[in-house]
């Protein structure tokens, strides 16, 4: 409407996650003002994005290297696999640093509706890891626990146990979180809390 | 910490308005799983942005040319000049479609506190303009009605009146908005809509 650069750039941010007309004009206007120098120093780190990063091999994680340092480490143990959906996931529970174990990303969920999306995902990477590294005595699923996690969570601990019976499946425990109030707590979550209920 | 190339374009998003760490390490994931058309795209967007924008010299908005289309337009009153503070005020104004005047923008608003952000304010350029243009009977003040929107109108108006005693200065009328409720409109808005009341 007012230049076609400008509405070429805006229509390229909208497909970003939550980025719509406003906001996208936000980002433009502050390029246009704050100069050459950012948007270069953007366009360059954009063009590096592409050339250098790469999907790890083992665990589907974005890195520079594949594979990736968390799959290279000797002393992460083998025998616990995590599955979670993004690498965000993975970086949440690896800032905990109490996790030893190796990870998996899938890369979205098991949408029921639309099997087609499986595709996209790393499904059938997960099933050859699984059939073929012999290491992986447990399998923690770690996936939100809202109604696409959990159908996710299902699926997958069906076809696991199809393809290794005797490999062991744990999922994160739901409870209370921290500075909720009991009032407020919604009744799966509160009985959730009270069937594992922990010695104190 | 993951690896730089991801951290680096992290930092140069972060310097995006209201974007911090999760938003941008949503938008590289984004173009992480995109794959290489959606950022190339952008790329290139970028790229023509810095090289086919420019500042019209008369109104200070960015436009493909110089002047700009609006400032170009011989149907436009040249008699009326609206003032605002960014590009995306103007827009807003364009899009009622009523007012048939030219505009100055001003490209941010005065701090009394930091009278050296003045630099970066296209105010010497107004001060120019008022001098030089002999067109310009009116000159609307299109600023937000909070505080530094009412510090800039105070002090814009002061100034003009020097240059020109005989200009005439307005400002957008305040009142209550559409859809609003009586009962919770604020002391002053209340106050400046019965100041203003109209015949009915």
């Amino acid at each position: 409407m007012k230049s076609a650069t400008i509405d070429n750039l805006i229509e390229c941010l909208k497909k970003l996650p939550a980025v719509g007309q406003k906001t996208a004009e936000r980002y433009v206007y502050h390029w246009l003002k704050s100069g050459k120098k950012e948007v270069n120093d953007l366009r360059e780190a954009l063009d590096s994005l592409l050339s250098t990063t790469k999907s790890c091999e083992r665990c589907w994680d974005f890195s520079d290297q594949s594979p990736c340092k968390i799959c290279q480490n000797e002393k992460r143990d083998k025998a616990k696999l995590c599955i979670v959906s993004e690498p965000q996931d993975m970086e949440a529970v690896e800032k905990i640093g109490e996790y030893d174990g190796v990870y998996f990303i899938l890369r979205g969920l098991v949408d029921p509706i639309d099997m087609e999306n499986q595709n996209t995902l790393k499904i059938q990477e997960l099933w050859q890891r699984i059939k073929t590294d012999k290491d992986i005595k447990e399998i923690i699923l770690a996936f939100n626990p809202d109604m696409a996690g959990e159908t996710t969570m299902l699926f997958l601990k069906k076809e696991l146990t199809a393809i290794d019976p005797q490999i062991k499946i744990t999922r994160l425990a739901r409870g209370l979180p921290l500075g909720s109030d009991i009032q407020y707590a919604d009744d799966i979550t509160l009985s959730n809390a009270l069937q594992n209920r922990k010695n104190f």
